[in-house]
C-alpha cells in the first residue's frame, strides 16, 4: 500500500541523487501538484534566515501552487544575495520543467550552513529528476529519502479520514535529527492531502497542528535557519470543499494534528544519537506560559537527558530544571511522576521502587509529569535521551 | 608558598572523609576563623533551594562568623523539614566544638539530590575533623579536596594587593563540573581575606565580582539548588578598615572580581568531561540583555559545544544559535571572529583559512567575538567544549 506523500490524489514525487553530498546520497527531491494545489506555510522564526525560507515565504502567496523543490546537503543559508538568486533558480528551473511560473513554485534546503548553492548541480539534477516523477509508494519514498541529512531512516506518516462517504488522505515526509528547538521544530515537513480545503483554512489547520505537535520537539533548544512546514491540498478526494470551520474542518485539522504528532514522534526517536524519546507535562502551573516554560527546561536539560540515556531515576535532575526555569511554583507542593510512578510528593522524596523506575525509563517512550502546585495550567513538549552517538555525530563531522 | 584559603591571616581549614561518598573520598570541609569575621553571600536564586541554603541564608544575617561547614556527597536538596533540621545540626556540631552559637556558622551541602543526609555521620566527622584544623597548604588544600563532586583536581586561587605598605591576601576554593548555568555559576565557592572592611561593603565587592565572573560561566544552562558562593574577612591584615567606595574599596573589589574570573575559569576547564573553554563575546547589541542573551545562547548549544570539541570552525551554528536567540539584529551586519580570524562578515561567509581556524578552536581557551551591527552594547559568557565523557559521567552514573 501506498503510504507516503504521493498517496493522496494528485501528487506525483521524485528523489535522486544531484551531487550535493559528499556521500553520493540522494539529495533533491520534487513534489508536483499537475492540477495545481492551495498550499500553507509555517517557517522558522530564526531571525536568521535561509534563502530558501525567503523565497518560499513570499511565492506561498500565490493562490495556487504546482510544485516543491527540496535539496539536502547545502542549506542555503547566511549566503547573502547570491543565495536569494540561487533559491530563485531552483524555482526557475522547475517551473520550465512543468510550465509554470516560479512564483508557484516552492523551495526548502537543508544542510550545511554558510556555503554558497552549487546551484548548477541542482538545475541538471531537477531536469533530470522530472523524468523520474511518479505517484507511487517507492517515488515517495525516494523523496522522504532525499530530504534527509543527519536522520538514520526516512520519516513519513499517513491518515485517512472520512467526509460522509468520501474518503480524504493525508500524507507527510519529514527531517529532522539536529538543530531542533520550538519553534519551529520541524527542520523540513512536507504534507500533502487530496482534500477539498481553502487556504486560509488550510493555513488555520495548518498553524494549529504544528503548535501542539512539531513546535513541542525539542533536540539540542534551537530551531535552524532552514526550518519549514508546508502542507499542499490538490482538493480531488471530491469532498465538499471545506469553506468554514465547523465539524469538517475540525475532523481535517483534527487528522492533520494527528499526523504532525505522529512525524514529530518519529524525528524524536531519531533525534541525532537518539535512543528513546520522552514527553514531558507540567500540570498545576499559574499559566500556561509557564507550564510551557518548565516543561521546556526539563526536555532541554543535559543532565536529566544523559539520566535518561543511562535509565537513571535521576529526579533531582528534573526537580532543579523546573526550580531554575524560574516559574512560579510551592516547593512543598511540588510532585513528579515517571509514568505512573511517583518518585517525589509534596516537596518530598519518596519510597519509591528504584529498579521500576529505571524500567520505566528504559522504554522507547514514556511520560514524566511534574504538578507545580499553584494552578489550574498544563503543557507539554517532547523530547530525547543525549548519548555519545550525538557528540560522535556533532564533533566529528567537519564543515 | 602557602595559596590556599588558609592564607589569608585568621583561617583554620580541614578536610577529612566523613564517611558520605560511596567512593570513599574526602567529603568534609570545615572553616574556622577563631577571631571572628564578617562574611558575605550570594545564592542560587533557583526556586527550589537546598536545607543547606536556607540555614546558611539565615544564619549569615549575624555581625560576626565564626566558621563554616561544608559536605560534599549529598546536597541535602529536596528533603523538607528533616534536611532543615540536618543543616542547622551541621551548624550546631561545629558550634559546639568551637563553642560559639549555631548562628554564627555557616553551611553549605553539594552532592546528589533528595537523599536525606546521613547526619550523624557529619557529625561525628566535625568531631574528629575539629584536630586536623591548621593554616598551612595542606589544610587549605585537603578542604579544597573535601568540597569536590565530580571534579578532576582542586580548583583554588590566590590573590595579595597593597594598601600602603600594608599587605592583603585573599584566596579562594570552588567546586564545579556540572549542574551550572548564570546565575549563579558557582555551586560552592569559599572565599578568605584578611583585609579589613565593613559587612555591606564586603557584600556588595562579592556581589559585583560574581556577577562578572562565576555567574558568567555556564556548563549545562541550569543552577542547581545548592549554589552558594561565602566570603570571609578576617581584618587582620591591619589595613585602615574599608568602610566607604573609593579607592581602597576599588582595589579591594578588583582584586576580589580578578581572583573569582581565575576560579570561574579553572572551572571552566574542569567542568564535566570539558578539554577547552571559551569565551563568547557580543558586541554591537541593542542593549546590555541582548547581548548577554545572545553570547549565552551561542555558549549553551550543544551543537556548538560539540564544534569546539572537535575543532571544527562552523560558525553556522553559532549565527543559527544568536539568532534563534530572538535578539535583535540585522542579519546584513552581523559578523563574527574566531580569536582574531574574521568567519562571516556583514552577513556573508569570509574566505577564511580553515586549518587556521580548527587551530584556534583547538587551544585550551579561545574568544568568540560575535557583532549584531545594531548597537554599542556589549556582553560575555564563558562556555566549555560538550564531549562523550560528558556523557558518560551523568549517563553511567546512577542514583
Amino acid at each position: 500500500m501506498n503510504n507516503t506523500i504521493t498517496a493522496p490524489k494528485g501528487f506525483l514525487a521524485s528523489g535522486i541523487v544531484c551531487g550535493l553530498k559528499r556521500s553520493g546520497k540522494k539529495d533533491l527531491g520534487l513534489l508536483v501538484c499537475p492540477t495545481g494545489a492551495v498550499a500553507a506555510g509555517v517557517f522558522t522564526t530564526n531571525k536568521i534566515y535561509s534563502a530558501a525560507v525567503a523565497v518560499c515565504k513570499k511565492n506561498i502567496r500565490s493562490a495556487i501552487i504546482d510544485g516543491v523543490v527540496v535539496n539536502s546537503g547545502n542549506a542555503n543559508a547566511c549566503t547573502g544575495l547570491q543565495g536569494i538568486k540561487d533559491a530563485n533558480a531552483m524555482c526557475q528551473a522547475l517551473a520550465d520543467q512543468i510550465e509554470t511560473s516560479p512564483k508557484k513554485i516552492l523551495v526548502a534546503s537543508t544542510g550545511i550552513i554558510g556555503h554558497i548553492l552549487p546551484v548548477k548541480k541542482v538545475i541538471t539534477g531537477v531536469a533530470r529528476s522530472i523524468k523520474c516523477l511518479a505517484s507511487n509508494h517507492d517515488a515517495g519514498l525516494d523523496f522522504a529519502t532525499a530530504i534527509m541529512t543527519t536522520d538514520t531512516r526516512p520519516k513519513q506518516a499517513f491518515k485517512q479520514i472520512k467526509f460522509g462517504k468520501t474518503l480524504v488522505s493525508i500524507a507527510g515526509a519529514v527531517k529532522g535529527a539536529g538543530m531542533i528547538g520550538p519553534n519551529m521544530a520541524t527542520t523540513l515537513c512536507f504534507i500533502t492531502t487530496d482534500a477539498a480545503i481553502t487556504k486560509p483554512l488550510l493555513a488555520r489547520a495548518l498553524s494549529q497542528a504544528v503548535g501542539s505537535s512539531l513546535n513541542r520537539l525539542t533536540v539540542d533548544g534551537h530551531q535552524s535557519t532552514n526550518d519549514t512546514a508546508l502542507v499542499l491540498a490538490s482538493g480531488l478526494a471530491g469532498n465538499k470543499k471545506i469553506a468554514a470551520t465547523g465539524k469538517d474542518f475540525s475532523t481535517f485539522a483534527l487528522a492533520l494534528k494527528d499526523l504532525c504528532t505522529d512525524l514529530a514522534k518519529q524525528m524524536a526517536l531519531d533525534a541525532e544519537g537518539a535512543t528513546r524519546m520522552f514527553t514531558v507535562r507540567v500540570t498545576g502551573a499559574a499559566s500556561k506560559e509557564d507550564a510551557a516554560k518548565a516543561s521546556r527546561a526539563v526536555a532541554d536539560y543535559p543532565l536529566f537527558k544523559c539520566a535518561v540515556h543511562g535509565s537513571d531515576p535521576n529526579w533531582g535532575r528534573i526537580i532543579c530544571a523546573v526550580g531554575s526555569s524560574q516559574v512560579k511554583l510551592k516547593s512543598e507542593k511540588v510532585s513528579c511522576k515517571l509514568d505512573n510512578i511517583v518518585v517525589f510528593k509534596n516537596g518530598r522524596p519518596t519510597d519509591f521502587n528504584p529498579k521500576k523506575a529505571s524500567k520505566v525509563m528504559s522504554q522507547k517512550e514514556f511520560t514524566i509529569t511534574i504538578d507545580l502546585g499553584v494552578g489550574k495550567y498544563s503543557d507539554f513538549c517532547y523530547g530525547c535521551d543525549l548519548s555519545r552517538e550525538y557528540i560522535a555525530i556533532n564533533a566529528d563531522y567537519h564543515t
